[in-house]
């Protein structure tokens, strides 16, 4: 297998579907062509190959653990980074004006999305790095941009979210940190931060925290939330880093999986001063988080299609191999027996892992499209509109997507059967490392209280049209070409409809019995827009694989005919779902709301 | 938490839904009185306390492993088997002319559940040995039920189920060990045995492999295949332990759960004889290994309705006492914190996980008492339509359930966060432990295929009319209540109405195109018979607390409360997918039978 990623789907998403190269005359992109842009995706797969898969298992196998009070971490990890930062991959999405590369994030997911496939363990620091640095361009001083970004870009410096505390997961406005300012403006943060991933190690020159607390006297709530860099060592006059800054580490988490990122529970300001800078200004931390969590939750998800994507192609590769059993007419048990693939039932769920993979990728590079829109769009309309269709789809690519991929994750178990629930296929680690991907960045519930109270319903409804629209124009669209997929379209149209007089009783709702009820079904209305959006990104490739198919031959032609049966088993196996949904939510289903907390 | 399945449910089931204690008045149970049935149940749920519970996280840390060609296990297994033993619990269900105990089935898994939900990898020895007996008891000779049953239900010897090869894991028609007839009419067996659970260790004082082979002539497929029982050491005269019977362990599978069940790989007659004697006539192997299949079926399904009880309580212990957030219409940032079971999105998936466990459990106890009026009802129409019920549930238990309790374990990770997926808490290994159970004992791929292409159409459709006149009963019954429940009758009928023109259509699509369309989507049918299945338990639980809540107080009325609502929660959230499923059944979708390999 040389990749875990199939690149035809890739490119047919990137080309042939979302016309990805047209970002590339776009003045904010215009550094970069299609030749370094495709160069940029053939790098990525070979360090994936060579540098990240390699060590998929041992890094499971071997957890991060404490040594003398430092953390411990197999040198893989270190290595696969080493190559990574020499290939320039820590810059790769950053504007030339901040000395990155600027590649679209179009193509620098499609490229980061091949390493999350071979080793996500790895990746996530080079995520984190990576959306680290782009929240200090954004929001940084000059002086934090040359001190802490910089190095962040040239992969010297790796950087962390640092949100959570024990007694905070979900509830960030609840958090106690605090910072005291001190005399030259810095401040001296103290409290505990838990769930750190990458928050202590010896890899690089620094660690780079940007970590939300409260400084003394803030009011209470998320307004009261202040964002600072922490490094890990203090930096000196030229940005070399020095002393330890007095961030202790207080224990690891054990995890399901994804165990090669280590995750930390840190102590700040306990037995010496912690010192940080104020990154934007006071109370302004969580609006600035959200920059860097809006990252990491399109990632978190790319992770997960990643993990769908290898399970995919690892369980076909295992179902064409393995011959096992014979149709149900064969009638000479001494007749040869046949391949998994022929079995109807191992179709089925590989039929949904494909649905799942490219479909999942087809959506998450369709959203990377829109942030290279609203960075890029030369109209400032163009980049409204992709900034309110980015905030739309954010929950349902993190909360809906990596539901999806992980069913997918679990359907490729079951193919290989009792081999799928052993350590020696790659499928049982593939899916203890995708169970992360509905937890963290924002639960899945959490995104759905986002996708309804928020989403839904913001600027009067605008995102909700823009998506419909774009859903009406390529039902429209799809109806045009008059053939084996006009049906689906007017099953989409039915569905978007049903999208919009939903929101709209849930409005109602609302408006006559308050917040509880409108959002007690939240979840059902995430899986609701969910499954049309995943509808949608499949009519859409659909629609383009019908066309494509009049001139195409051989494995081409089987290429575009899997896509438009993909398609059909995504309408007639996972879109109908949201019918009965719809019905739930109009009807203000008070399952929730009324069952008692006795009656547990 | 004193057990990890609920006591209060647990009688609810018995006395109240499933009447068990009048089995103790027919003739086969008749060894029994009803207080030594529920202490047997409070001696099982202190061994899970004291014996079990303890080394949970231990096995899965400390997994079996190879030293010098032996098979090392923690001490603990050993030791809870022999508290087990001293218990009595390995005859418990056998009859008593057998030197059984004599329990119904209905009790023993009652009791065998609270074990499995402790420790599922200590259960798996005692599960084996037990079924492993009971085959013995119904198709072994005086002879051997004296040398290898009698042991085993002393719990000295262990028992084994020996089916499955590297080239041959679901197709059992195709296994290759051969078994060739030796001058005392004993057989040498050579070949190589895959997945054996238990096949190799030093507990105890012999391990008894039920193992399948082909005797040298035979014919091809399921007809040529005769069942064996293999010591591992060769009995003397006297049934003593002697020499080795040259069964060379080759190897063990390294699970994602249930770690502490040893899983061999196992080389029988390589380097000497390995000599068994046949069990039941030549050709007469899978039909007799069926009973013990059958056996293991219902107990794969009770040990995923003790990992959803386990997380169920688990998770709700937890979300009870942690506090996060506030509810949405709360407006002071600084108002208390609520407990997670305050908001909607936790309480919808406690009461997935509720539905689950109860239901589970529920209809795991029926299933019992079907097997426990199989064997023991005084009127033989009663025996065999038990047994015609039973066989048709079978699969429905195993195939339906499995898959729901996994949603719930699923669900229970989900409930904790990121507290959830890591190994201080118990959530990640129960679901790694339940992932096995959708695999093992027939693949739900292979039930669906069971409860159509077998169960449903069997004896001209005997089975399903005894089922649907069951399911009716219970409408009649609800309806009749007129009460808040009436609706749900309502609902189910229409329900049942739908299983049975399903089948209908299916039978045609048989007879006018085959049985490959008519097989394409027997994973959906099974779906669609376990979702009804499911809600008609729950009806039969919900009418019986609605006539018992009349006369309830305080915390028994919430009690029944619960009942009633998780009822109401089942139809609206679980069933209703049962009816899209009717209809892509009823319409002969073809999305699997015509996606092409080359498509993939």
């Amino acid at each position: 297998m040389t990749s875990l990623v199939d690149r035809r789907h890739l490119a047919f998403v990137l080309d042939e579907v979302l016309d990805a190269p047209a970002l590339l005359d776009l003045p904010r992109f215009s550094h970069v062509d299609r030749d370094s842009a495709v160069a940029m995706l053939d790098a990525a797969e070979r360090l994936a190959r060579d540098h990240f898969a390699p060590s998929f298992s041992h890094l499971d196998a071997n957890e991060p653990r404490i040594e003398n009070g430092r953390v411990v971490l197999p040198a893989e990890i270190a290595s696969a980074l080493a190559a990574l930062r020499d290939g320039g991959f820590f810059a790769v999405m950053a504007d030339p004006q901040d000395g990155g590369v600027g590649l679209p994030r179009s193509y620098a997911n499609a490229a980061l999305v091949m390493l999350q496939a071979a080793n996500v363990s790895i990746a996530n620091y080079a995520f984190l790095t990576m959306s680290a640095a782009e929240l200090l361009a954004q929001h940084g001083t000059p002086d934090q941009k040359a001190r802490y970004m910089a190095p962040m870009l040239e992969g010297r410096f790796l950087g962390t979210m640092a949100l959570s505390e024990p007694h905070a997961g979900s509830s960030l406005g609840d958090i106690r940190t605090t910072a005291r300012i001190r005399p030259d403006g810095s401040y001296a943060l103290s409290g505990t931060k838990m769930w750190i991933s990458g928050g202590e190690h010896d890899m690089g020159d620094n660690i780079v925290h940007l970590m939300l607390a409260r400084i003394e006297g803030a009011p209470a709530g998320v307004k009261g939330i202040s964002l600072f860099v922490v490094p890990r060592k203090r930096l000196d006059a030229e940005g070399r880093p020095t002393e330890w800054n007095h961030i202790a580490l207080s224990g690891l988490n054990h995890k399901m999986g994804q165990r090669g990122t280590v995750n930390t529970i840190l102590n700040v300001g306990e037995d010496g001063e912690t010192i940080g800078e104020i990154v934007g200004g006071p109370g302004q931390g969580l609006a600035c988080m959200f920059t860097m969590m809006n990252e990491a939750r399109i990632a978190v998800s790319m992770g997960a299609v990643a993990h769908a994507s290898a399970g995919y192609l690892h369980a076909l590769a295992y179902a064409r191999e393995r011959v096992q059993g014979r149709h149900p007419d064969a009638k000479d048990p001494a007749s040869p027996q046949v391949p998994l693939t022929a079995h109807a039932d191992v179709r089925r769920m590989l039929l949904q892992q494909k649905a799942a993979a490219e479909g999942g990728l087809a959506l998450g590079l369709y959203v990377s499209g829109l942030a290279d829109m609203k960075a890029g769009a030369e109209e400032a309309a163009d980049r409204t509109e992709a900034a309110l269709l980015l905030d739309f789809l954010t929950p349902i690519f993190k909360g809906w997507i990596s539901e999806e991929m992980l069913r997918a994750s679990d359907a490729a178990i079951q193919v290989l059967g009792g081999a799928g629930y052993t350590r020696d296929h790659p499928l049982e680690q593939h899916y203890r490392d995708n169970r992360l991907n509905p937890i963290h960045e924002g639960t899945n519930g959490i995104q759905a209280i986002d996708m309804l109270g928020r989403k839904a319903v913001m600027e009067e409804g605008q995102a909700l049209a823009l998506f419909l629209a774009r859903v009406r124009h390529a039902v429209l669209a799809a109806s045009q070409r008059g053939d084996e997929i006009a049906d689906l379209a007017n099953t989409l149209a039915a569905a978007a409809d049903l999208v919009e007089s939903t929101t709209a009783d849930l409005k109602a709702l609302r408006g006559t019995h308050g917040v509880r009820p409108f959002l007690a079904n939240a979840t059902h209305y995430l899986d609701l827009v969910g499954r049309v959006a995943f509808a949608w990104i499949w009519l859409e490739q659909a629609r383009v694989a019908s066309t494509a198919l009049v001139a195409a031959e051989g494995s081409e032609a089987d290429f575009y005919r899997g896509k438009i049966a993909t398609c059909r088993y995504v309408f007639s196996h996972r879109l109908p779902q949201a019918f009965q949904l719809a019905g739930l939510l109009s009807r203000a289903d008070p399952t929730y709301l009324e069952f008692k907390e006795q009656w547990f």
